[in-house]
């Protein structure tokens, strides 16, 4: 996704509102079957048989969630649509639909709509998602991109948050925290940036870090993985907020206590240098960084031996009774009770 | 719908963005057969069985959609559901959920929001729709609302934008134009308020008026009312951004022309009362103000005699061959061509 250097500057007011859909959706192309209607009615239709429907839904904010000191556009609008594939994921759900509802500011020419719509149009590609619909308005400050995802599932593969027993083991999906280091990564090249300009950043030792976090990848293979595997989740979620925050939604909503083992959590050796570049204690950043769109699921324990040693999954620990509390079991072997300190963006205002 | 005048000031930062959304959405009952796993995990789960799913979405932005120093937060929570639902009975479906994102700036209190929320509930309850989801998160500046409304229906009950025929009769539910000289009298009594805080506006003669702008309904009687008349809409379209600009989509799509007649819209005594008062020509008003969530439809020459007389629609054009155009023929037998001059979001930016 290399970015087009394309300086022209078309005014959005041109284009109309009609004639600016027409132009940033005709890309899209339908490829789901359960898609009879796509956009340019009052609402798509959709068909799912004798599916289940699956729907989740986010809204992004300039300045809250992204920056585009540092995020292209591009990356961006594939992120966003990640962001939402990965929670119909976390139902262990297939994801099949999207809309996509974008308000920009004036400061906004086409061509960054463009690049926007086509980092979209990349990821509805990737994950074989159709954009059925959406809206696209003007706002007073930045950009708001607000996403609508749709899945389907059999009754019988959804997989809730709600569903671990005590003595089930706790899996993830990937190695975890690049995603928040590679924020770090980008924060501190853009303070140098503010200082000096003309300074070329040097990012060859920080690739990792920053794809995972411009462009994370939704999970949509571990829906098969599991399924070759034969095993069933008992409990899932995605890591957006972090790991920490996930294991006390599952942990809640289970009513469920969990041991964490921290030799247990699988981190990327890039990671593990840039925190020691940093300064910051892996283990904390591993836990309570965000972003990640890995997939955190419970099995029961007779699974175990279909899933040990997989290169796609870690055991991270274990479920326990819910009066046992939630616990971090460190190298030490000493037992930290977890807290969520996780992505708040509520919190994060100022 | 009474404003609560309560004074009370909670920051939002207070609850954190978990506790603000078990805060705001306990209220949401599920009702709809469809819904089988509502807010709470990461995404909400419905069964259509053999029916076929309708999907649209909306992004409401403060200052751009709405101006709360004249949109009560309650009245705004109950339009932004009714627009959305107003999509759904456009496609002659029946709404079944929502989801609902908001962000907020810090300038609102905790109080703001609930009432914002209240007058979601009182849609959502009045409407049968079940609230399924959402994102609560902060913005940078003023109030983001986006909604997604999801409805079913059979096959065979589904009406588009494409399907009018050369020969069809139009119709309107309902009146027009109303809702948008209640937005002017709202602008007016605004303009005064700022030069006279003390001035109390006496608006008797402007209720109808004012609540076709701040408390709009959606038209979901509209289906079952042309289901005991026999009538299956050829085309149909919800009045968002005007009569005008609908009338244009529906001709595009369907490939025809249309003939509306100056004397057949349906004005109500208030709206042309107010409209001499403005000095406004009642007929450009009702053309092409926007948002009276009336729907506009086409429909067989011979079912004629099943719609005539009825107080609930009007007869107001029919359409043509599409060389013939799209023209208003004035009381005066003059042929006026329409153009789309709706309610522009994006080109009254600025």
């Amino acid at each position: 996704m290399i970015e087009d250097k394309n300086q022209q500057r078309t005014s959005i007011a041109q284009l109309g509102e009609f004639g600016l859909i027409d132009h940033l959706t005709k890309q899209f192309e339908i490829v789901q079957p359960s898609t009879i209607k796509g956009i340019g009615d009052d609402a798509a239709v959709m068909d799912f048989k004798d599916k289940k429907v699956v729907v989740s839904t986010d809204l992004l904010i300039e300045g809250v969630h992204f920056d585009l000191a540092y995020m292209p556009l591009k990356h961006l609008g594939y992120k966003a649509v990640a962001a939402n594939v990965s929670d119909i994921c976390a139902m262990n759900a297939k994801p099949t639909q999207i809309t996509v509802s974008i308000a920009v500011s004036n400061r906004f020419p086409l061509e960054a709509l463009e690049e926007l719509f086509a980092g979209i149009a990349i990821a509805a590609k990737t994950y074989e998602v159709d954009v059925i619909g959406g809206d696209t308005t003007s706002s007073q400050k930045g950009l708001i991109i607000s996403i609508t995802a749709i899945g389907e599932a059999n009754e019988d593969e959804i997989v809730y948050r709600s569903g671990a027993s005590e003595t089930d083991l706790l899996v993830v999906s990937g190695d975890i925290g690049a995603a928040y280091m590679g924020l770090q990564v980008l924060e501190r090249e853009k303070q140098v940036f503010l200082v000096n300009p003309n300074n070329q950043p040097d990012l060859d030792n920080y690739t990792y870090l920053i794809e995972r976090q411009l462009k994370p990848e939704a999970r949509v293979d571990v829906r098969e993985l599991l399924e070759k595997l034969e095993i069933k989740p008992t409990s899932m979620i995605d890591i957006s907020d972090g790991l920490s925050s996930e294991i006390m939604h599952l942990c809640k909503q289970s009513e469920v206590g969990c041991n964490l083992y921290e030799d247990k959590l699988p981190l990327d050796p890039q990671f593990i240098n840039v925190c020691e570049e940093f300064n910051i204690d892996s283990t904390t950043v591993a836990i309570n960084g965000g972003e990640d769109y890995e997939l955190l699921f419970t099995i029961k324990m007779e699974d175990f031996d279909k899933i040990k040693g997989n290169p796609n999954f870690s055991i991270i620990g274990h479920m326990t009774q819910q009066s046992e509390g939630i616990h971090l079991v460190t190298r030490a072997n000493t037992r930290i009770e977890l807290k969520a300190r996780g992505w708040d963006a509520m919190s994060e205002d100022v």
